[in-house]
C-alpha cells in the first residue's frame, strides 16, 4: 500500500470520529453508565493511544508524549504495555478535558503523518511493512471503537430518565415485511476463514476445513413483532426455554424484554439514538443477549446457526447484499437504527444487527496470535464468549465481510445484536 | 425579617454558589467518584429544587416548573415528596446540561424574588412567617451544600491519577505551632441547645439540661505531625487501639492513613483543593474517620469530647475565636485548606476542621421535627452516626455557632473532619 | 468467695449447658444458618476455650491443651490472643466431633476444678482474687452463651422448611391481657450504673450521675396483636415512620413483619422453639429490630425509653418483678417463649423480651476496660449498636438486674427483643 | 434387560453409596463448604429423590412419599418438577436426620424393587422399556453423584484447618515416571459420538462426522513436578500466559497453585482424601481449573486437545488402557488419589484425572434432549462450560468410555481435573 493511500485512509478514519461526535453535548463526552460502556472522550483518546503505543513510541526516535500518564489512563487491556486505569472508572476522568484530548489527537495525527511519509523511502522493507500493517490495524481498531461509540453512548444516554437523543430523526416504520422464508444448503466438507490479500484480524485465520451437515437458513432477521409474540407467550417466565445460565440471568437481572424496550403509558416504546420511538413491528429486534436469542429459537422450534453455516452462506452471496450497499450510502437516520427487510431473498447479513451464532468463540485450528503486546488483541478473549456474525447499522461498512468474527458474552445486550434462525 | 433583608440574603447565597464554581472545567460539573460525592451540577440543581418544592409549588398558584422530571431527578431523600433518582447515578445525568441548570436556577430565582416581594403585604401573617422561615431554611440548606460542593469535588478530583487542582495556590506551612495545652472545666448540670431568635436547625432544639463531669479540653486540633507519629507507632496495625467496627473497616478498606494522604517518590504528600502539596506537620490532620479519631485518642491515652462538653466550652468563648474571624475574611487559599494554630489559647473551634465527638447522633429530649416532608431534614438520620462540632475551612462562616450539630457515619472521611482531644 | 462456692457455681453452669442441649439431634450441633448464629457445638467449645485461655494457660504451669489449634478455632474475637477462625465458617467444623468437644469440656473442667482447689491456700491473695474474678467472668460469659444458644438454634432451625422444633410444647395463649397503662416518673439528677459487691460487667461501671426529664413508662410490652395493627395500618410501607437507615433496611431485606412470623394457608403463625404455633394476640411481640421498635413507637405517637429512664424505674422496683420470679421456676415451655402480661402493675421487665432503648451503646463517663485481651469483652463494641435492657425468657435469671446493658445492632432481630414504650 | 439384571444393578449401586460413606463421622454428612459442594446426606437423598420422582410417582399408582417437602428439598435443578431448596443452603438441613434419610432410601428401594418386579409381565412393552431406561438413567445418575460425593467431601473437609482425612492411607509415591512421549495421529473426516446398544447419556449423541487436522497427543498427564516448574517460572504472575477471564480469576481468587496444594513449614503438601501428604513429583497434577490447564499448555508451547481429538484416540485404544483395568480392582487407597504413570505407551485415559479439552461444551449437530423434566439432565448446561474427557480415580469404572462428555466451568477446580497436552 502506498504512503498516500494509507495516509488518506488514516486521515479519513480519524476525521470520521470527530464527525460522529458532533451531535453530542460537551457533558456527554465523559458519560459512562456501566463498566462496559466507555465514554466518548475515552474512545477518542484510546484510539489515539493505540497509534502512539504501537507506532510512534517504537518507530519514532525521540517521540515525546504530551503526558506520560496517558499511557496508563488510555490503555484498555494490554498487560504487555503496563498498568491500566480501572475500566469502570473511565467516566471519572473529567481531566484531561475534551480540549486536551483533541490536542492529544492532533499531536499524534501530526506525528503519524510524518511517520507515514517515511515509509516509501525506508530501506528496511520488512520494517516498512510492519509499520503499514500496524497502521492498518490501528485504523481498523479505530473503526471498531467508532461502532462502540454508538452503542456505548446509546446505553449511557438510555440510563437518563430524560431519554435524551443523540440525533434528531425518526425510525423508518413504513417498510412492509414478508413472512420469513428458508433456504436450504447442502452439508459437506467446507472451508472457512479469511482468504485474500486485504486486511483481516488474526482470529479470522487460518482458513481451514470443517464439516457441516445440511441445514436451512432464514432469509431475514427476527422482527420486533415476532419477538413480542415470544414475550406474550410467556417467554420470560418459562425456564424450559432457556439455558441454565440464561435463566439464572433472567432471574437475577429481572429481564422481561430486550434492552432499550420500554412500555410506558400504554405505549410500546424503544429507546433509540433518535430518542424514544414507537416500536415498529417489522423492524428487526435488537439488543437481545445470546441467551435471549437462544431461548427465542427454542420457542420457535428451531435453532441459531453455527458460525460455519453463517459464513458458508455469506461467502456465497458476498457483495450481493442489498443492506450492505444501502448502509454505505445511508443518511444519518438509517445509520442509527436497523430498518425492516424489504424483499424475500437473503437479507440483512450486514447493516441491521449482528447475528448471534451458537458457536463459542475459540481459536481456529492452527491459530497463532501476533508477537508482543499487540498479540493481546483477540486471542486472550477466546473463552466464555459467543461468536456473532454480520454487522449492524452502526458497523463501518468497510468491516462487513463474511469472515469477520465478532464476539461478546452471552449475557451482553448493548450491541445491536439480533437473531437469525437456522434449522 | 424584612423582605429586603431576606431577598438580599437569598441573592447573596445564590450568587456565592456560582462564584465558587468558577474555577471548574465544564467537564467537572458532572463528576461523581462515589455515591456520597454528588456532582457540582447536581448540587446547583438540588438547592434550586428545594426552593421550588417547599416554596414555589405550595405558595405560588399556577407555578410552572421548567421540566416536571426535575422533581424526581433533584430530590435528595424526601420520601414525602416522591421518588428519587438513585443517589449513586447522579453523575450519569449529562442532561440537563449545565446551561439548562443555570436556566433552572434563573427561573426559580426569578419566581422566588417575586414571591418574597409579596411577603410584607400578606394579610395572613402566619403564612408570611412560614414563607420566611422556609426561605431561611432554604438559604441555610444551600450553604450546607456549598460546603459539600467543596468536599465532594475534592473527593472526585482526587480519584483522578492526574490529581487536578480546583484552584491555584499553596498550603500555608509557615505558621509555627506550640505543643498542645489543656484547659480544665468544671462539671455540673449545664444547658445545651440553641437559645436565641436567629436561625437554628430543628436538631439543635430544645435547649435542655444535661449533666457533665469535670474534664479538660485540648486548645487546638491534632496536627499532621502528631498523627504521623501514631502511624509510625503502628497505629493501623494494632487492633487493641480500635473499636471493633473500626478495625473491621481498616481491614476491609485497607486504610493506612487519612484520606487524601499520599506517599510517592519518597515524599509525604496530601491532595488538596490546590492539588498535591507537601504535608505540613503543623497543619491539622483532616479527612479522618470517627474510627481513626477514636483510635488516635486511645493511642494518646485520652479520649474524644462529648458533644455537651464541646458545646459547653464553645458557648463560653462564642464570638472570641480567632479562626472564625479569620476565615470570614480569608482569601480563597485560606478557604481551601486548614491552617496551623497560631497561639496557645483555645484555637480552631471553627474554620479548620470539624471535630469528631464520641456522641452518637440522637434526638434531644423533647425533639420534634417539622410537619410534612420538610420534617425529613434531620430527624430521620438519628441512628448510626456520630456528632461532629465546630466547622471547617470550607464551612460558610455564618454557620459557625456553638450549638450546630453536624453528623456523619463513623467511617466517613471525605469531610474536613479532624480531632480535638479531651480527658 | 470461697472455693466451694465458686466451684459449685462453675459446675452448675457447665452442667446446665449440657442439659439445655439435650433435646437436639446430633446433626443440629453443627448448624449455622447465618454468620451471627453460631452452632451449639461451637458455643460449647468456645465457653470452654474462655476458661482455658484466661485461667488455665496463664495460671496453671505446664497446662497442656488437647489440641493447639483450638486456640484459633474457638477464639471468638480476641485479637489480643491471636487469629480467629472466620465467624461465618464455624458451621464448617464437622471436626472436632461432638464427642471430641465433650472431651475438651471434661479436660478443661477437670483442670479448672484443680485450679480452683488451690485458691484458698494461695499466699498471693491478689492473684487468688484475680483468679476468682476471672472464673466468675467465665461463668457469666457461659451464661450469656447459653442465651445465645437458644436464639442461635432458633434462628438456624427456622431456616429449615421443615420447621423442626427444639422441644415439644405449646405457647401459653390463655392469659388475658389488659390495655397498656402508663406510670409517671419525675425527672431530675439521678444515678445509674452498678453499685454493689456482686458481679457486674465492666460496661455497667462507673456508677455516675445523669439528668433526665419527667416521663411516663408503659407497664407492659407491646403485644403481637398491637404490632399486627401497626402492620395492618401500612407500617412497613410508610417511610415517614422510619429512621432513614431503618427504611433502607426494610427495602433491602424486604421485611414485612417480625422475624419468625409466617402467614401460611390463611393462618397467622410464629416459629418458636416449640415449632410452628398460632400467633397469640396477647403475647409480647418478639424478634423485632431496633428500627421496627422505633417505627412502631413513632406510629403509636410515643417513643422508646432511654436506658437511664429504664434503669431508673427498674432500680426502684428491683426484686419485685413477678415475671422474673416466675421465669426462675418455670418449666421448659415457659422458658422457651414469652408469656402474656397478667396484671396491671409494672410487668415484664425481665423474663419476656429484651427491650430496645433509644440509647446508642457508648461508654459511661470514666469507663475503663480491663487490661489485656480480656478487656476486649465489651469496650470495643461501643459504636453503632443500641442498648437493650431487661432480659428475655431465655436469659439466665441470675443475669436479670437493673444495670445490665445488653447491646445489638439496630437491624438485629434474632434475639427475643421486644418493645416497651415511653412518652 | 431382564428384571433380575436391572434389579441387581440397582441394588449394587445403592449399596455402594452406603459403603463409600462408611468412613465418615456423623457430623460430616451435613457438611457443605461451598455452594457447589453438596453434603453427603443431600447426595444420598437426592439420588433417592431421582428414582421417586421419575419412576415411582409416575409409574406406581397410589405411591406415598414419606414427606411431601422432600420433593422440594432434594430437587437439584429440575424446574419442570417445581421449586428447589436453594443450592447453597443444603448444608443447613440438619433435618431430616441421617437416620431419616436412610429410612427414605429404604422406603424408595423397597418400592423400586416392587416396581421392577412388574417389568417382565407388563403388556405395554413401550412403557416397560421406558421404565427400564429411566431406571438405568437413575443408576448412572447415582454413580455420577458417587463421584461428586468424593470431590465434595474432599473440598469440605479441606476447609477445616484440622485437615481431617476421609480414610487412612498414603499416596503411592514410589512409581517412577518417564518423560512424556508424543504419538502422532492423522487428521481427516472422522466420526465421534456414542455408537452401540449399552447406555450413554443424551449429550453423547448423535454420532456424527467432524473434521480434524493431524496432531500429536501426550502419552500421559502432566505431573506435580512439571506443574511446579510452571509455578517456579512465574506462571501465576505472567498475564501473557492466560486467557483474559482466567487472569481475572487468578487475580480475584489470589490463586498461586492448584486447589488443595499447601506449602507449610517448608514442606510441599497436598490435601488428599487420606489427609495431608507430601506432594509426589511423579503423580499427575489434579484440581487445576481449565484456565490453569490452558495457561500451563501455553507456557509449555503446546495446547490442550479438542474433544474430537481425544475421543478419536481413545476410541482406537478402547479396552486397552491399563489404568482403567487397575482402577476397577484397586483397593481404597488407589481409589482415593491418582497414581503416577508407569509405562511409555498411552496412559491415564481413565482412572487418574479428568482431562480438560479446549472445546466449549455445546450440542452435537442434531442433538435432541428427552421430553419432559428429565430432558433438563444435560442440554440446558450447554453454555460457558468446557468439556473434560476420560475419568478420574474416583469415577465409577463403569462410566469410563471414549464418548463420555464431562463438563465444568473453566474456573472449577474441585474435581480431580488434570492436564493432557496436544500439539
Amino acid at each position: 500500500m502506498s504512503t498516500d493511500s494509507i495516509s488518506d485512509r488514516f486521515v479519513a478514519t480519524r476525521q470520521r470520529f470527530l464527525a460522529i461526535c458532533q451531535p453530542l453535548e460537551l457533558e456527554d463526552y465523559g458519560l459512562q453508565a456501566a463498566e462496559f460502556a466507555s465514554p466518548p472522550k475515552w474512545h477518542l483518546a484510546h484510539t489515539t493511544w493505540f497509534f502512539e503505543t504501537f507506532l510512534l513510541k517504537p518507530f519514532v526516535p525521540g517521540y515525546q508524549s504530551l503526558e506520560s500518564l496517558y499511557e496508563v489512563l488510555f490503555n484498555s487491556y494490554y498487560n504487555g504495555i503496563g498498568n491500566q486505569h480501572p475500566r469502570g472508572q473511565r467516566g471519572l476522568l473529567s481531566r484531561p478535558s475534551l480540549q486536551d484530548v483533541f490536542a492529544y489527537r492532533e499531536h499524534v495525527d501530526h506525528a503519524m503523518l510524518s511517520l507515514l511519509a517515511t515509509v516509501d523511502d525506508r530501506e528496511d522493507r520488512q520494517e516498512a511493512e510492519e509499520l503499514i500493517a500496524r497502521t492498518v490495524l490501528g485504523i481498523e481498531h479505530e473503526r471498531q471503537h467508532q461502532e462502540l461509540f454508538f452503542t456505548d453512548i446509546k446505553f449511557s444516554l438510555g440510563a437518563n430518565p430524560l431519554y435524551p437523543r443523540y440525533v434528531a430523526g425518526d425510525v423508518n416504520a413504513q417498510i412492509p415485511t414478508a413472512p420469513v422464508s428458508w433456504t436450504a444448503f447442502d452439508g459437506g466438507l467446507i472451508e472457512i476463514g479469511y482468504e485474500g490479500s486485504d486486511f483481516c484480524f488474526d482470529n479470522e485465520l487460518p482458513r481451514h476445513r470443517t464439516y457441516i451437515e445440511s441445514f436451512e437458513l432464514a432469509n431475514r432477521l427476527v422482527t420486533n413483532g415476532e419477538y413480542q409474540a415470544f414475550i406474550d407467550d410467556g417467554g420470560y417466565e418459562r425456564p424450559e426455554l432457556w439455558l441454565a445460565d440464561g435463566w439464572a440471568t433472567v432471574q437475577r437481572e429481572k429481564w422481561g424484554g430486550p434492552l432499550h424496550w420500554l412500555d410506558s403509558g400504554g405505549q410500546q416504546l424503544e429507546f433509540t439514538l433518535m430518542g424514544l420511538q414507537q416500536r415498529a413491528a417489522a423492524i428487526p429486534v435488537a439488543h437481545v443477549s445470546g441467551y435471549e436469542a437462544d431461548a427465542y429459537a427454542r420457542w420457535a422450534g428451531v435453532r441459531l446457526p453455527t458460525e460455519a453455516e453463517w459464513e458458508h452462506v455469506a461467502a456465497m452471496s458476498y457483495g450481493l447484499d442489498r443492506n450492505q450497499a444501502t448502509s454505505q450510502d445511508s443518511a444519518r437516520a438509517a445509520l442509527c437504527h436497523p430498518e425492516a427487510a424489504a424483499g424475500e431473498d437473503l437479507q440483512q447479513l450486514y447493516g441491521a444487527c449482528w447475528q448471534w451464532t451458537q458457536t463459542a468463540y475459540s481459536p481456529y485450528p492452527g491459530f497463532a496470535p501476533s508477537a508482543g503486546a499487540i498479540g493481546e488483541y483477540n486471542g486472550k478473549f477466546m473463552s466464555n464468549q459467543w461468536v456473532l456474525r454480520g454487522g449492524s447499522c452502526v458497523t463501518p461498512p468497510s468491516q462487513a465481510r463474511p469472515t469477520y468474527r465478532n464476539f461478546f458474552y452471552p449475557q451482553d445486550r448493548w450491541q445491536f445484536s439480533g437473531i437469525r434462525l437456522a434449522r
